[in-house]
């Protein structure tokens, strides 16, 4: 069995209770160093195997193998393991290899859900997840996703928005977002969810100072509708009151 | 204290910690009675103070009296309270009200997020929540972000995909999208994810029952490199494996 488990964005709070549980029955724990670091409270008496940020398919090949050797094996990601995590990655390999694994996703809550709560309720009305980074996705697809997000008046979250390589894209993806989003419009970015070194602010699409953000944050955008209210983001539902 | 609570999609597994310590330290839990029910393990012992469906204001309105009364109230949402839940409609009412209320925001696991692990790995790349209902919404506004969606090649999750008075929805929806999603994109269907009566399936974008889909689905239509393998639903993420 391999389960892959959404820890959520760092905090035991923000774990669910089928997250902690398969962690608890599994043999060997497979994951990024940082990830298995968050979850040790449960993996005291467990073997860890830790591998470094980029080495994606080297890890999920371990935990694959180990799997198949009859272990129970945890894979951890942070936030859910199905948004941008390895789950996908897992089953692609599983299928494409014919491995002979039982594959169970576990959910987690994902950065900007966690990060929503933070800051108010930016997400009431649709929403979508862009991924600022063109490791593994041409910047052109990326780019004709932020316009179609905006001309639709999407609320809208980035994800990896900002990293060494890559300092300019979140400025890039405002510059995009220019024509549909008024200079008034609400952002929220949230660092760190739910770990030690979290932070929070809002500010205005046309305020937005970049350099404060890193690729630990989540950026929100807001729609037409959202509003700042008491330091707090919020996108109406539609409800007249 | 208002702790507005996402309780997940109904099994007890798929809450977090922080919810259930939440529903755990409440004087008073108010809710829509389909909520209040799935949570009635923690709530044995307090006042639970049930709504009915569309008393969303009502509702609302009833929480915020009793924390401003000094209550420690629990308003439980199913899925995440920041998703189509009632944290933005709390925060509107107090900010709007200028009421005395500390509100907190406890996150959930969304439907799309449950149903995605159902599925396989559906959710690998950029994604978007569409709501089908117009209830509070204008179909015009729902249709361009439908269009815009499908042109960028999204994965969208539909929520409220079709109940009474909505039967159509979903159809148009499926029409509006087809200049640009092949007719052999996967679509996944996940019903009453995490309660006893969950039904999943999957199926193509041209082959799609809408007859089979009720209120409590979410739909899932892939991109265009989302494939099904063994029943399950895998959008790459980009590795080259």
């Amino acid at each position: 069995m391999l389960s892959v488990i959404g820890i959520g964005p760092g905090s035991e709070a923000m774990m669910t209770q089928e997250a902690i549980a398969a962690l608890q029955e599994a043999d060997i724990v497979v994951g990024y160093k940082t990830y298995t670091h968050l979850v040790k409270k449960w993996t005291a008496d467990k073997e860890v195997i830790k591998t470094g940020m980029c080495k994606e398919i080297e890890r999920c090949q371990i935990a694959i193998d180990l799997a198949e050797q009859g272990k129970n094996v945890a894979m951890v990601c942070s936030g859910d393991a199905g948004i941008y995590g390895m789950a996908g990655l897992i089953l692609e390999l599983v299928s494409k290899q014919r491995r002979n694994v039982q594959v169970r996703v576990v959910s987690g809550i994902t950065a900007s859900i966690a990060s929503a709560a933070l800051l108010g309720a930016p997400l009431m009305h649709d929403f979508c997840h862009i991924s600022l980074s063109d490791l593994l996705t041409p910047w052109t697809v990326i780019e004709k996703r932020i316009i179609a997000a905006a001309q639709a008046d999407f609320v809208i979250c980035f994800y990896n928005p900002r990293s060494r390589g890559r300092e300019g894209h979140l400025a890039k993806a405002f510059e995009l977002m220019t024509p549909w989003k008024a200079e008034t419009t609400p952002v929220g970015v949230v660092k760190a969810a739910g770990r030690k070194k979290q932070e929070k602010w809002v500010t205005t699409f046309s305020q937005m100072d970049f350099s404060q953000v890193d690729m630990t944050s989540l950026v929100i955008v807001g729609n037409q509708s959202t509003y700042l209210s008491d330091g707090l983001m919020i996108t109406p539902r539609g409800y007249v009151i």
